[in-house]
């Protein structure tokens, strides 16, 4: 059996020495990668440099990215060179990254121009175009300004590459929401199914993993709940479970 | 000697799962930690989880924080503890932190409405009363929205609370620009002396710091580069030769 599991979150750069960072330890991706290894599979393991790596193996290959553009390439280039029994998406994906920085009086003369422009109320369209204007090229944005407006663009959906090159590939997403009820965590993450094109999403609450919980439900592609489970450990364990149901 | 050091680079929370982030490894602050530990300083050393931590020590104490206003808290707790003969201030330290989201809805919304109000250009002023309106009380932006608005507010300078609290202690501050000649680095960094009561400024260029290169040049209070250096290991001789200096 031969994975791809992609754990850690992205950062998106604002500046050379600044980004938008999206928190995950990338300790649940990493306990998924030792319990496939353990199963005798090949794992490419695709993460950052600050989240937690799995321990060396021989089965097992790293692959570092920083951004969402640099896992939308490097998925890319492993699902165009290898065929995977399963990809397991564990990654935190920014949705947003960075495409403009304006310093407040920047900002305030671009907004009053557009008003004298237009003389009618702005639409959606009229913002767009003014942050699409140029592109974000700091070194470092200078701090000289009592307030910095950072307009933030929708990154491309990332998971929804995987099916696109690889339709036969089993896919697991993740869902995290934060503090929400069970039920909204559930049909949130059962909406997602269809979108992405996913085999099984599993769905956690941010609020509820702490030192050794994490509770994590496991939903397949009818939205039904295959699995609950209470720490990282047994989360890897089914997962592993539910993908090599599959291959025997 | 006692001296407090600190190092790495804040993180200023957006919501409950993204942060802005200055990047800094924490690794020249951890050799001028060793340096002055080789040399029998008791060291007070404040950074964060992600950077790096010097080697354990039974004269070396660690405080984490994440953002700016813990590292204020932090700095102050253990200046009116404790007198120190020096303070090295190394840590990256984030100029803005996230005041206000808006979705490119609420944004536009937001804007139109201001505009009806005043009819007239809007002013700084107006622009501010906007995005202070609300603090900023996500736990997860939701995703769905093209544009995100993110507003960010100056932080409180914390390298001017060191000599508020203690006026006899040697302060050394870092000043890091990206690319620039050399003659404004070093302009910039002498602007930043009076400003901050430093006695000294470290200055420094991230395109002049790869693999085991780093130049630094430490400026005195007098403005004059009392040296330049191109490692890491002998930035950190170079400052605890200079603090060790006054102490003899």
């Amino acid at each position: 059996m031969r994975v791809l599991i992609t754990a850690g979150g992205t950062s998106e750069k604002i500046d050379d020495v600044r980004s938008i960072t999206n928190h995950s330890s990338g300790r649940l991706g990493c306990l998924i990668a030792e319990e496939f290894l353990k199963n005798h599979a090949t794992v490419d393991f695709v993460t950052t440099a600050q989240a937690k790596h799995p321990a060396e193996n021989k089965k097992l290959q790293l692959y570092e990215i920083e951004g969402t553009q640099g896992l939308a390439d490097q998925l890319q280039e492993l699902l165009q060179k290898t065929t995977y029994d399963a990809v397991i998406h564990s990654m935190a994906v920014s949705d947003f990254t960075p495409a403009q920085t304006f310093s407040q009086e920047d900002f305030l003369a671009s907004i009053n121009h557009l008003f004298q422009e237009k003389k009618v109320p702005l639409t959606k369209e009229d913002l767009t175009q003014l942050t699409d204007r140029t592109e974000v090229d700091e070194k470092k944005i200078s701090s000289d300004t009592e307030q910095l407006y950072l307009v933030l663009k929708k990154t491309p959906k990332v998971i929804q590459l995987i099916k696109k090159i690889q339709p036969e590939t089993l896919l697991v997403g993740f869902k995290l929401l934060v503090d929400v009820s069970k039920q909204t965590l559930i049909t949130t993450a059962q909406a997602g199914i269809g979108k992405n094109q996913a085999d099984y999403i599993l769905a956690n609450d941010l609020a509820k993993i702490k030192d050794n919980q994490h509770i994590g439900y496991l939903i397949d592609k009818n939205g039904q709940i295959i699995g609950e489970k209470q720490t990282k450990e047994s989360i890897a364990q089914l997962i592993f479970q539910t993908i090599d149901r599959h291959n025997t």
